[in-house]
């Protein structure tokens, strides 16, 4: 059987989200979210974010950023993030629509990780008060980034504070979240509003679950037209149990951290493999479960014809990617395959 | 146990769907809709409407409505539709969010129908080519509708030979087109594009699936932003079998028209219950799984203690929805508890 | 020489505003905004007003209207307004286009005018806190309106009292403003803000400006946004003196007032006339300068064969213009005309 | 009296322009565009550029461009333009607001002109058909460009054929394009559709009129919507004639090339006279009214002191503008003053 390492989301749904699924699905239910499951999501996500949020499941990731998005920059805004931002250059424009024209300004970045230094040129140049200018609104951050790195705490934190100096909101991609969250070992609320975040995309999908992402507020003053603008969005599921319980399936008992542990063994199994093979460059540090390579031409051969599935590499370099349920034989086979 | 009328979206998932979500959860699959279910889906849905149809999986019927409307009507485009019409009144301007701001224009209803001679009338009036006034674009028909009433096949063919003759794009929202075709009798083919339908929203969500609805595009020349627009509004899934499969799920061996079936006949029995109570009045003809009554308020009291689910009336008007999974039981228990 | 009652937007602009213009048009002068006369038009207006307001020149009414909405509605929000308002009905969805997809929703008129009945019926059916529902944002009136009739002061209060009431801003579009406080006799502050308005569309080109409105903002909260939401609609004139000193002539010495009633007079004299022909019926109470009135057809075909430019009737209804240099001998001359 | 080299925008209007103007101010003339002006101005650019042309005066610059990328792309489309572009970066996203929300993606430029290389790369990185991505659908070109340079025809040819071959259509912001066609000594024909341009904005404003710039449509297949988006942008004037006689003074005896050349002139004179100046570096090539270059910070403050108006420089580069007014002796005390 293929192994296909060419993303996250090419996984199945884990057993236990599943079997939570299987068990919402008995009798009637209050629908667009006034069902038990939902109200249950607030109280959980609070308790596991050590203070009051709000959290409204959404249907996809793209859908929790673009909103998210929507809640801090007005349509003459400028929304900052990292060089290759998902939400920059992997969501057809949806921040741009959902903020109804506000301009996603990509800044440098290495390893995917925005610097405090590119944060501030960019805001000493922004040219607030010129009407000529769109103005600084909000700061993007992928955790963990785009290129299979993590921020470490101080580094959020830096950014951040910037950020509020300058009266911008924060926000956090966290379609990979559990991911980092992993490598931090740290609390979801360090890794988050301690850390200066004010609204989070809570990812889900890429980690075991079906279809639910969230957008997670915990400025409480950002959340008043959340509901508003998913509504007029198509993002307000009528029955929104069933994206509630996968969310609640996945925070209990730490099954996102397990599943998202599990990920990140294997990249890193992965990683230690290839790196051993000659020809082969790992091109960023491996913190989660993403290894970004240049693979010789030959052994992308041989992976291929040895039913390892990859997308074609982009400028060079191949990523790599494994889900909650990549076990090590698989690792192996592919190290195998790969193996001059 | 109580019994909730409130709507179709209370309902749990068919047991069909439910398995079919189970079986597609076996290792990866491709993501975005290139997984082997979503192909097969072309082919059912273009068997099952006797022509190619381009259909993609949306996660509310909302999003399928709104993008729907965003093939056919530009920015400064009037959508016609009929007062009370979902797409006016209960999507949070979706249509305007999608389309960028173009206008609904409500006509006037009888029993949720639109007339020929209430469109002909708007079209003379809509000032065509004066810079001052959106321009006609798009007719929107709700098949059912939302009074729980279905237009005659002739009828919905008037209306679409005005379209078409004034150059107008026409959409079906069809949250409930499969309960209008159980009615009808015909086949979906005649219900939609052979009646001069463009694009269709296909509900499934409201007739025992979780979470799928769709676009169905019948004119290919509609057809080629669809998936663009629907990425940059969030409602590309990742994991997109598990929309597919539901869909696919509904339309093998008739299932979608079986479920629709039952619940049809559970509302008929239930207004014909009700129509022999003293002090009630039906005000508009049964012909789905909705019932429009007015109740006397001693009625609605005894049904709310008696475990009846129902939302407050409407201008006096209580709409009661059965679901696939009414029972005649739960019917014969809910004409108990109304009579006096 | 032909005599035009199409509009008050045929006229040319009046003497002393042509004679502002080239006064202007003296040696530089700093851009967008920076110049003396925009500096100056701060000072008058606040005067005129008598309280501290933002004046933004616009260059067509329509610009106006759909800025000062979008200051007041969010994208989910409903404007509510009279049947036939010309944000409505004659913008080619501009507030749409500026609010970002918000509804306007035009309720029951009488001559044109809202009653606070219809307000409150509304209002009480719009299902706040219902996210299927746009959200009910503000209110605009136009005065005078569309029908050639005059809010008088109470009953603006009385409405502009339940939006406040109701979190309502309210929105006044001026486009012939000066027309209405000739008739009322009022001065600009009752008329506005004290009579609870928030932002005025103040008009001047009909009124004898060449290609002057701007947007005036009472409260000061509402105020942050409105510069760059005129940039990037392409509203800030680079030669911006050029506008301003439009408005500083218009305002100066009452030259507004006495311009509006000018055309108030002539419209009189003409409404007066054609009241003693038979067979003229007036629809609306003549109190401005505007004639709505149901000619014979023959008429309507003497008066096309004197010289006398119409817009084609509306739903048989004929609307005369006059401007502030309609001369009495005109009025006399189209009488004589109009005369069997 | 001060010099004023903040930007040609700060020049009051030429006397022909004027005289126009206070021409047209005599009698009615419809409303809307339907004047004899307007009219006239349709013969009068076919005439100009050779071709039947679509022409609608606009209000600004801004507006111009904004609804030219309307035509073209599409909301989910990607807009190329070289960095610093002012449809990037100096219109407060009027790009965005008119699109729908299109990407404007800025490409690496020498001297503010894009390279045929830097295009090709970009269309090879696009991803087109990946619905993740915004798909490649405009080309915009300024001429001549924000750094003062203009495109030679061979390289506007070069790039239009690259655009052409990939199915985009190509915009040019003209804001100077009177000043380009001086230096480039070609037709209007030549430096716009003959060398591949679809849309064009042509400048007035800045070389000389009031407040009249105008979308010049060379596509037909392009022109269909202009009217209905200019509406609802605020942007249709509703006394036209007041900027159509503007557009029509401008092109009427080469007037436009004329002050073009005059305002080209002066910054020839002002390039040579500083360069002779110790410590004087000229950044980009002087091809039009424009002169970039660093001056020393001494040097600055003797020009300030003298009465030579600058805005302060952007990233040590001061911008040195003339018009159409700049006398020689102008530049000749402006020099005066600068020399050490």
């Amino acid at each position: 059987m293929a192994i296909d390492l060419r993303s996250d989301n090419v996984a199945p749904v884990a057993r236990e989200i599943m079997a939570a699924i299987a068990e919402a699905n008995h009798g009637p239910a209050a629908a667009y979210g006034a069902d038990d499951w939902t109200g249950l999501l607030q109280e959980r996500f609070s308790l596991l974010f050590e203070t009051p949020v709000t959290v409204l499941p959404t249907l996809t990731g793209t859908a929790a950023n673009a909103l998210s998005l929507s809640l801090m920059a007005p349509p003459f805004g400028a929304v900052y993030c990292a060089q290759g931002a998902h939400v920059d250059l992997a969501e057809c424009g949806a921040g741009e629509f959902f903020t109804g024209g506000a301009k996603l300004v990509p800044l440098e970045a290495e390893h995917g990780r925005l610097s405090p230094e590119a944060l501030e040129r960019a805001l000493a140049g922004a040219g607030r008060g010129d009407s000529h200018r769109v103005q600084p609104a909000a700061l993007s951050l992928t955790q963990a980034t785009e290129r299979g790195t993590v921020y470490p705490l101080d580094r959020l934190r830096s950014l951040t504070a910037i950020a509020r100096r300058e009266g911008l909101r924060v926000h956090m991609d966290g379609a990979r979240l559990a991911n980092a969250v992993a490598t931090l070992g740290c609390s979801p609320a360090d890794a988050t509003w301690r850390a200066g975040i004010d609204v989070l995309s809570f990812g889900a999908t890429k980690n075991g679950a079906m279809c639910a992402d969230a957008v997670v507020v915990f400025d409480p003053a950002l959340a008043g037209e959340l509901r508003y603008r998913a509504q007029r969005a198509g993002q307000i599921l009528s029955k929104m149990r069933f994206l509630s319980c996968q969310l609640l399936a996945a925070v209990a008992d730490g099954l996102w951290l397990r599943l998202a542990r599990d990920a990140n063994r294997a990249a890193r199994r992965l990683a230690d493999g290839l790196a051993g093979i000659d020809g082969v460059e790992i091109v960023h540090p491996v913190e989660i479960n993403q290894v970004f390579a240049r693979l010789p031409g030959a052994m992308r051969e041989r992976l291929e014809r040895g039913g390892v599935v990859l997308y074609p590499p982009a400028g060079g370099v191949t990523r790599l990617v494994t889900a909650f349920d990549t076990a090590s034989a698989d690792i192996d086979r592919v190290l195998a395959e790969a193996a001059p």
